[in-house]
């Protein structure tokens, strides 16, 4: 079948209600249909928000075997980590390309969704705790990606937040915590980039299937934030279709037998369905092919695989984040000054983890081990010892392994330790097991530092780890899942060829008793409460003074920033406020290097819990040694505001705002302090209003409070104010407390609202 | 009206359908209907828990004013620190004798919800943050007043846990929350004592009023616990008197106008109300009425004044908790050593703060102050300084306090700084605003420490407060609100007259983040999330590892003990398994004393979070010096038992099981482990049950193991093998991925299930 173009009415014009409902679910495991006999043809759809996994024919679905080779880009997690949404934009252009050189139309990422736990399994392929980093990744990869003519997946929306129980459980979420927290890096990647398509997850939001989720699909992700793409499901997460087109859904995948098209075909004939309904996501599948023809058409299947993977390489390197960098004898330990005297030790060095387990993993073009690199750029013949098994085998070799690492490093000048989960720790489809790493490396790390003072950790994980054992290193280098080319960033950044500029885009807490979702989490009896609400990642451990091994934001490198000059001004009022935000920072050292500057806003007069700070912009700023730069940040009404559960709008709630700039959630350099005028928060009183609530309102206000001062209210003293500021206006009247009857009551409330 | 017998069957039968419908409402505010025309007397109720509060004709109702002299005892926060079940049944036989000689046929109380926050302002009239301690307590109290002929009101059922917004907010529950925390001292009090009345809360339950709760109000209190009395209103709590009959509500409180009547008597006629149901109201009022005329017969008013004063002060000794006694001088600073040197600091010891305000404020038959009750036990003219006022009124007068304070410290041996929260602080109607005394306060203290080492202090309050200055004080008796003798109880304790004897049946927690409700507390827009789950109290403190400045349990002596000899063993399994626990405690000090054994339940390897440890049974137990006794316990099923969420129902969970005994719930002076053979914890299989789930079940498990062996099943490692275990059924049949179709998959449904 050829890739000319068609015109999507004419051709749903043409369509059968049986061809029709068809085109709403698979062809085969990754492949839409396409209409044959119109000439229209079918797409095909892979996983991947990191690489393409294209598997051949013939291979198994689910597995991870035999698809074909593609740049490794760095996980979500390192590329959140960079803060870097240039490079990101780079990143996604170049999966955009791989994409497009292999004849698929939409690349099934990038992922989304909010890191509400450490130990969520497919952490690796989300990007952070917080909204807005999480929001910003998204849309460099969504627009890079889709520069290339090809489509993205947002996924996985929403409130997949858990591997645990993921094709049935419902997450329980109030509003105001979907809206503030879980939402809205899916609203900023949709208005900002409209992805081609959008997938549904496969878990229940507040009892209903996603994929069945008519507020989710249609209210807030096309009536609020107009997005114009496609609804796809997740594989397999369709259970009742005609329900799911109902709610919003275009296109179930993969194929799913005669079955559910033909329930189509009977609830339209039934009048259970509106075939417009029907006609609608049709509408949208072909839109879909049509916008991917012009790549297709192009035959052009040329990458730069060597350019692709030394963008991998760059990515790695900034997305890794510098934990500690402790001076031994005067000097801090990194970077190293070349190979004399070094030792590296842990499998991971030779034997490198660098992607996670599931539909996101990609066979490589190459595969870079530090190990290589390392004696690469040193021109040395560097000593190394496994120090362990990572799969934790018999306890024998892991024995034997640690001795001759500890006997090694005993006269080295230097020791260079390769950390990480071992694989299995960490895929799709369950969470993880534990926060912390295996006992066997953990009994090497301190092994050699009993010997040894110059100890660099170097960590392979997808997600944040608990470091009890963290003040037995010198230094710690997160490097986090990074990708084919993970091994030779490393090797730069330990020896200064590259200088450290990743921020943690996750807290990494002490306990998993400490975090927010301890308790919570993966739910019960096909629950999953959401307790923790709004408080996530840095929100919940600032807000509740609860210590970490190192906050959201923090990331060191090889030289230091100092800031000045934070300043903050209000401009405008309640829903057109802005508030402009700018600090001077300058490169105080001796070295380059690059800050990420992290403005971040509290409410401290809300009249509902608030955190105690919430990361509202960043920008990462590379400067030479003693450079300065003055960055400016605009923030708007909804940078200031929360929603309001009993509304159920954002409000900006007037009164003293605190604007805080720093490098970290825990290192805060300057903040101003700027009074804004807000919005008026009172809704309509009834009969069941509080006292308090008609003393707030413009109209009721008067009207209560000339009750309250006649002769025949009751005595006020402190105690009893206040019990009647929370009693509903009703009880006041049915109490007689008052000469207010339950009849004037009626009266008071149609005059207030008049 | 006399009060000769009636047959209820007899008057319902002569009953008018509107004579019917009005028995279901009061006839003013503190009377429920009679039927003159039948001779059936209108009842009397009225408020307190710790106390009768009549008013007198013409007093306004909410207010706190001009009602009968009566005893205040202790409030519930100072009889569940006594933990002493003899003692408080007897506080209730004399509250009932009270309540009868008054001619009032039930007393409202006890309450029993679960302290959920220390900032609930309603905290002092509630026993304990367990479910236990609370219960048992409600059961003495109600056994006690009951006994007098007269009835008691089990309130506030059920998640009544905050006064914010209390009229309309819905606290929103789980349902192994509710069952295992927020329901059981109910349960306990229904199953055990049978209380005449139950009174159902002014709150929602997820969404639903809990007036109009037909699973709270019947399904579970009585065809579960098979409650036999009736179930009132609180004032104003019914917004729908129909669809509260429905319920399972039986009289509505207190008078409500004719329109609810009107529209019962139109429900009925209209066959949108079973008219049986309304009978079924009725003859609970009739026999409320009937079964309290016996006492009412009786007119003997007297009481013995004297008796119930020495009862309360006995009761506020008892429920005083000594939280730490240091050594200054080689010595603990208590009990103190006569009067010489004594100075007494603080405006509470002369001015009490005895009981908190709203519903439950009585008018006490006489008050004791500490001040003069020190003064008068030492035979002295103790000096007093009142240290600051209550009220915090002008600064100039509290440091004018503040300072003459300080001076008569500097010359004095010991000085007891009397503290506490203002009485404003602590309402029904409203929540408190810190959990921290008021400043004022704390600057007292602080300066009179600072020249002083022999520091005790004395707090008043009804709830935990915050104690950061505690290290400055050499010694802190936390002595509650605790009734009309609460002074005089004090000075018996500070002098050594009496032991302590008091165990915190609250945490103490360091700082208001460190509470399980933060964050969830009180709510927004109308709804109150239990987002912490189970983990309430010490289940929170413990199972998350939070440091607390003094644990649930906690509490000193004039004397120390020894534990030995912790035993358990299980017998028989699952439903009926039994758990006997023994420990020998040894007064090993040189008084007398009695110490609270505790013995806490952990189920290490439950499917499901559970606490840390869970209190279920105690004993307090009087020792003299060197005296020893064996305590023993047996555990039921239940007491080993969760809720099953799934399962919705009570699950023993086979395994080993710790049993802890000691002083607190971090005080455990010995534990002992028992296997426990436990009960099926499989449902019904479904086509979406995972593949996990048809492994465990008995007959699924070799069905679907027969599928997976198959050649064609798709090849396993570690994490294929994770991820199917995750995987419903019918997923892993839709994909293809073994020889199992769909249509194989529902036969085999039908034959695990058959």
């Amino acid at each position: 079948m050829g890739y000319a173009p068609f015109d999507v009415e004419h051709v749903l014009a043409a369509l059968t209600l049986k061809e029709k409902a068809a085109l709403t679910s698979g062809r085969d495991f990754w492949h839409a249909k396409g209409v044959e006999r119109l000439g229209v043809p079918a797409l095909m759809l892979t996983d991947g928000p990191h690489g393409l996994r294209k598997q051949r024919s013939g291979a198994d679905h689910l597995g991870l075997f035999d698809s074909v080779p593609a740049t490794c880009f760095p996980t979500a997690a390192a590329l959140g980590s960079t803060w870097e949404v240039d490079l990101v934009r780079r990143v996604g252009e170049a999966l955009g390309r791989e994409t497009r050189a292999h004849d698929v139309a939409v690349l099934l990422g990038p992922g989304v969704n909010i890191k509400r736990t450490p130990l969520c399994g497919r952490n690796f392929e989300y990007v952070s705790e917080d909204p807005v980093v999480a929001g910003e990744i998204g849309v460099a990869l969504v627009d890079g990606i889709q520069s290339q003519g090809v489509g993205t997946s947002l996924k996985h929306y929403a409130a997949n937040n858990q591997e645990t129980d993921r094709m049935r459980v419902s997450a329980e979420v109030d509003e105001r915590t979907l809206r503030e927290i879980y939402l809205p890096a899916f609203e900023r990647v949709v208005t900002r980039a409209q992805p081609w398509t959008v997938m549904c997850a496969y878990n229940k939001l507040n009892g209903t299937f996603v994929s069945e989720h008519h507020w989710l699909l249609t209210e807030v992700l096309r009536d609020e934030w107009a997005f114009e793409g496609l609804v796809v499901s997740d594989w397999g997460a369709v259970h009742d279709r005609v329900a799911a087109l109902d709610a919003g859904l275009d296109l179930q995948m993969p194929a799913a037998g005669p079955r559910p098209d033909e329930a189509v075909v009977d609830a339209v004939r039934a009048g259970m369905l509106d075939e417009a309904v029907l006609d609608t996501a049709v509408r949208r599948v072909l839109h879909l092919i049509a916008r991917a023809l012009p790549a297709l058409a192009d035959a052009d299947s040329t990458v730069d695989v060597d350019a692709h993977h030394a963008l991998a390489r760059e990515a790695a390197a900034a997305g890794a984040v510098l934990l500690k960098n402790d001076p031994v004898d005067g000097a801090p330990v990194l970077p190293l000054d070349g190979g004399d005297g070094l030792l590296v030790v842990g499998e991971f060095a030779r034997t490198p983890r660098y992607q996670g387990a599931g539909s996101s993993q990609v066979v490589p073009t190459r595969l870079d081990d530090a190990l290589t690199a390392l004696r690469a750029a040193t021109s040395t013949d560097l000593p190394f010892e496994p120090g362990f098994t990572i799969s934790g085998g018999p306890t024998g070799d892991d024995d034997a392994h640690r001795a001759a690492a500890v006997e090694a490093a005993r006269t080295a000048r230097t020791v260079v330790v390769f950390l990480g989960l071992p694989g299995p720790d960490e895929s799709e489809g369950y969470d993880r097991p534990r926060l912390g790493l295996p006992d066997n490396q953990v009994a090497t790390l301190e092994a050699v530092a009993a010997v040894n003072p110059r100890v660099v950790v170097v960590l392979a994980n997808g997600s944040a780890v608990s470091l009890p054992w963290r003040d037995r290193a010198a230094a710690v280098l997160e490097a986090w899942l990074g990708g084919q080319a993970g091994g030779s960033a490393v090797a730069d950044l330990l020896l200064g060829t590259v200088a450290p500029s990743g921020r943690l885009a996750e807290s990494i807490p002490l306990r998993i008793e400490d975090t927010p979702a301890f308790g919570n989490f993966p739910g019960e009896g096909g629950i999953v409460r959401y307790g923790e609400g709004v408080l996530v990642g840095y929100r919940w451990y600032d807000t509740r003074g609860v210590d970490v091994a190192y906050p959201f934001g923090h990331g060191l490198t090889y030289t230091t920033f100092g800031y000045s000059d934070v300043r903050a001004r209000a401009l405008g009022e309640g829903a057109d406020v802005r508030v402009e935000v700018s600090a001077t920072v300058t490169n105080t050292g001796d070295r380059p290097g690059a800050e990420v500057v992290q403005v971040y806003v509290r409410d401290p007069e809300a009249s509902v819990l608030r955190p105690t700070r919430e990361l509202k912009a960043f920008a990462k700023v590379a400067l030479a040694p003693g450079e300065s730069q003055t960055v400016t940040f605009t923030l708007d009404a909804r940078d200031l505001s929360y929603w309001h559960p009993g509304l159920r709008r954002w409000v900006v709630e007037g009164g003293t705002f605190v604007v805080e700039v720093g490098a970290s959630s825990r290192d805060v350099r300057g903040s101003a302090s700027v009074e804004v005028v807000g919005q008026p928060l009172w809704g309509e009183l009834t009969a069941w209003s509080t006292l308090a609530e008609w003393m707030a309102h413009p109209v009721g206000g008067s009207l209560i409070g000339a009750v309250l001062a006649s002769d025949d209210a009751p005595p006020m003293d402190e105690t009893m104010a206040a019990m009647l500021a929370q009693t509903p206006a009703r009880v006041f009247a049915d109490f007689g407390l008052s000469p207010l009857t339950p009849e004037q009551l009626d009266v008071l409330v149609e005059k207030a609202n008049a």
